[in-house]
């Protein structure tokens, strides 16, 4: 049985939504690779990629000889659900240079193990997307450090994204390295039990999830979303991406059911917002409209509709027709400290004789 | 905040959600009207009739002249929501011939209380829709009983439908009456508590609910669709309707997101179906299709998508392009004694060459 | 059905889940009284006060003479089904003095109106327990002023508590207040509609609670604690009140059930802690125990037990018998800026010899 | 964290929670050993047994010298968790005579896998307690046939037990076998994939679990209660087992909170029933009580407390001072088409002087 989250497609784009980060028991997963593809089809996904340790597969009780193998005996569950299957794999260094995942590959098996920069050439020179890891992570004080390795791969070519969520972690310093440095967003869970078992508590946990704006629904379309940089991230019921794909999703998301309000003088009238989106907008007021008082904070709730009293001012109600409520959605963050103003429309209208009962 | 249950219109009409039969302090309820609006509301109907007993009142503490006051209380709320609030009474006599509810009454206050002949008379004067609610309530053994009164009352035009489901209850007897009488289905929840507390348990409980198909969202639209027996009710995540309504209710509600299986020899298929609708359908096999195993149970779960794995023998894939799940829908009842046939159609495609690794 | 919040009884006391501000259809509530006791049996309260304004009956429908008469519509059902009743009102007044309960009057229909002061002599005269309702409400940017009326009332013994928190507001200027002034902590409803329609949003909230800590389960008995100031709040997964309250309640709610860890040098062993209480516990370490590394966060979840991985260094294992874990518990408010410090406490073995496989 | 389905213990046992039937990737499950370890922990285990096809590995990519690896590498989260791992192993034959689980065997390697006549007596002479694994799979119409090698193995006192419940699939056939073999009712989970992908549809869905009433909380005291017979079956909110177990579980669990019921002359009383099971009892009235009236139907759910409205006849409140209502427990099963006679216990009192308001 599967449960998708709601995302909106956005103008030009298919919205996917995709997990790059997890392992089976070829290297320190816990679970057969074909449990991945059913895990994401169950949770509603429309990509994943399965990205083992590429320098230390589980040795005493698996023969591993390939390091695609995981990728490929997921590969015929995955396509028989309709699921994209994106090869890859993980470098796997101390730090630096750390944990680097290598997408789109089109041979695991040659990159070399012994030279993390000669791994990275290679990766390259297959066409690879490369994003480095939570890199907060065995840092001191799980602080992020770029490092001189992080800087050659950048100047190199070598490094395309950055992981701003992993697991249950949302890493701010990285998120703006992204901004800085023009870096593609990601956030995957990395995750190595079951994902039932992982992200049961608290109660309602999901695991992170990166939204590519791709042109189609296929491989080579996330390929080129990944390298445009069109993702955003979702986590614990808040949005991290630029305002050109947070603004779009959140309007497409957005359905004022009460596009005219009409009102009596000195009456009231009651605004239904309905939000499709999977996430819940949590919004706080950024200003106000003369003569018009509106909730200070308001909360979309997924898949509801919510109900807003608007009482205005009889000078209000003859002349705003439109009235766009301002709000700041203080869960959608267009950077570390920073969150998309929104606002919802309609239109007031004053109602005109009174309805005999 | 509003939750609605999805159910999709019909060719022609629009699906309405609606209970109209119940009560509060205006008669024996627990509850102030503008609470049913809001609780409706909530719960995301369309339209709801508060139908207070027209004979007797709560005298001690309420002061009742107006036997449409709690009607007229609840109005501007419902008109804020946008919920459709139709007028109504309960006649509540003993049995015979017991309680009936009278719909689109003009004047509540001009319906004789002291019999019921006149009561019926004026209120189909008044172009009244009138139905027998409750029929087994204080029977013999709670089996309903068809007095002549209302015998009396079907041949004089003042009967138009029955409840089918009062409350927690689903009466066979009187579906069946329904049927044979050409009578409108009607399910209503009779709650005189707060719904939150009348219906608690078990966990995921909801008041039944009928769904009318009318041409519009608007109270003469219910009226027109109610006297030409447009409705089926939704009770306990079953349907109890004509077929010519469950049908088109299940063909709208079901999409087949795999319409074309392609498929290799000796291989397998996953057939994805989505249920957009509220109601889980829960299917059983009620034939074979030559060459084609295919579960013989089957539960579309409400919201979600199901996987079915398809493994055509070699013949069956070469021979048969299109596929008709032969169904049953156990709980979509046309008859107390009868559920809808359905199908589910894919279409099979054999895989023609191997896809490269 | 009847759902308890569980909450270990103190030494001495039991713990008594209270709500001492509601109202009903008797005043500009939107319930008949007797669904109040029903609520409140089924969310597994102790005691309620229904607390009707004094001052403005609704006055068109409901005829009013008795200030009393929804506590004695209520109370058949409460006795029923044993569930305190505590007699009060709620004196409605503008800013200053604003809005007081009165409780444990023994004639509510002497109390003055016109007179707030002598209302609160009238009430006191009665033996009534007095608290001021909601401090901030209708004040400049919803600030809590202490007003002349307050110190008034304080100072001539007239004023006995606060409503630190009011249906979804924890206010900690008031909070500060009770600490400073020796004032008894409450936390209500001050509900008007069903609670279940009030309370439906975010998922699973609760209404607040006043937890009263009495000598036994009776209405004179939670007067004496009420008088004691022998309270606490429970309010949104948070805990407010003094540290002699709720350090035991913490410590009776906790069960080590792993009270001796036998670990192997280098080894692991798992502290198993449950939590009995029907809030969960939200920790956050202040110290470190040498040798002993533990988590920095540990949430204890209601209900539930957790798992603690302890790998103690080996000179740890073999000098530290008893380990006491020291948390702090964000949850567990003592003060407006202050949190309950607590401890885990096991005993660690070193394992002699290794068991054989 | 850890979840515990709450069960009473019996006079003389503790009742313990088992699964003794689940796979790894050392046969043809999907999970990781250590993975069943911590899954069960989670929900609430007691004991289980990693039951491995002995015959056919998963032999492409794992490298298995030793039928006994699932458990060795499950045994020390198990330890750590304080879990009973009850070492065991499936042998998987075709039918007949089909699938056996061996349990408590001292070594597995040494266990023949050419014929299971030899394997049979060689886990006998281990001190093995053997069950037959659902009898009905691949049988014609799923229909559980008895062979010749299933009535050699019982005389040769090789067959302790039979899976009544395997997975989703309660066999009534099998339940009957138990009774007039005197075999040892089992209901296990048989599961391959992560639980809690296997058991996500229904929504609340739990496997099956073996009720161990044994001396201690120990592997041999385990061994004891399985030869002794002592068990019973909880699936899908039913009980499977002899009335000798399920009366005092069942009277156990329930708490009546009102044992003493005062009543006025044509009053009412409230009788509150607690039940502190993990199980529903879905109660039906199995006679009459002259002069108390009480629910044809009553559902005492689980951690929950149910109200009943008892009005009694003068003269029976006169005259009857014990009551003891007459219920048959619908979900608690003693033989396939017989479920068990339990009584509610309370005492009526008459109200001696109407208490003054």
């Amino acid at each position: 049985v599967r449960t998708e989250a709601f995302f909106p497609d956005l103008p030009g784009y298919v919205t996917l939504r995709c997990d790059f980060h997890m392992h089976t028991v070829f290297s320190d997963g816990l679970v057969w690779p074909t449990v991945r593809a059913e895990e994401a089809w169950c949770e509603g996904y429309d990509a994943i990629a399965i990205t083992e340790h590429l320098e230390y597969p589980r040795k005493t009780d698996l023969v591993i000889t390939n390091h695609q193998r995981a990728h490929d005996l997921a590969r015929p569950t995955a396509e028989a659900l309709g699921l994209l299957l994106v090869p890859g794999t993980e470098l796997t260094r101390g730090e630096p240079p750390g944990h680097w995942n290598l997408l789109f590959l089109t041979n695991l098996n040659v990159i070399p193990t012994n030279d993390h920069r000669a791994a990275l050439r290679a990766a390259c020179a297959q066409g690879a997307f490369v994003f480095w890891n939570h890199p907060a992570w065995k840092q001191t004080n799980q602080i992020a450090k770029w490092y001189d390795e992080q800087q050659e791969a950048l100047t190199n070519g070598w490094l395309h994204g950055l992981e701003v969520v992993n697991g249950t972690d949302y890493d701010p310093i990285v998120h703006q390295w992204c901004l800085d440095r023009q870096l593609t967003l990601l956030g995957n869970s990395d995750v190595h039990g079951p994902v039932g078992l992982d992200y049961a508590y608290p109660p309602g946990s999901r695991r992170p999830m990166t939204l590519v704006f791709a042109r189609e629904r296929s491989l080579a379309a996330i390929h080129e979303a990944l390298q445009q940089r069109r993702t955003a991230i979702c986590f614990s019921n808040s949005l991290f991406g630029e305002a050109q794909f947070l603004r779009p999703l959140f309007e497409r998301s957005i359905e004022v059911r009460t596009p005219v309000l009409t009102i009596a003088p000195r009456g009231r009238g009651v605004l239904q917002v309905h939000n499709r989106c999977a996430v819940d907008f949590v919004l706080k007021a950024r200003g106000k409209v003369a003569g018009i008082p509106f909730p200070e904070r308001l909360t979309l709730y997924a898949g509801k509709t919510v109900a807003v009293d608007i009482r205005p001012a009889a000078t209000a109600l003859k002349s705003v027709p439109e009235v766009r409520l301002p709000y700041e959605a203080r869960n959608l963050w267009t950077a570390p400290d920073e969150t998309l103003p929104v606002e919802i429309v309609f239109t007031l209208k004053p109602e005109e004789a009174k309805r005999s009962p």
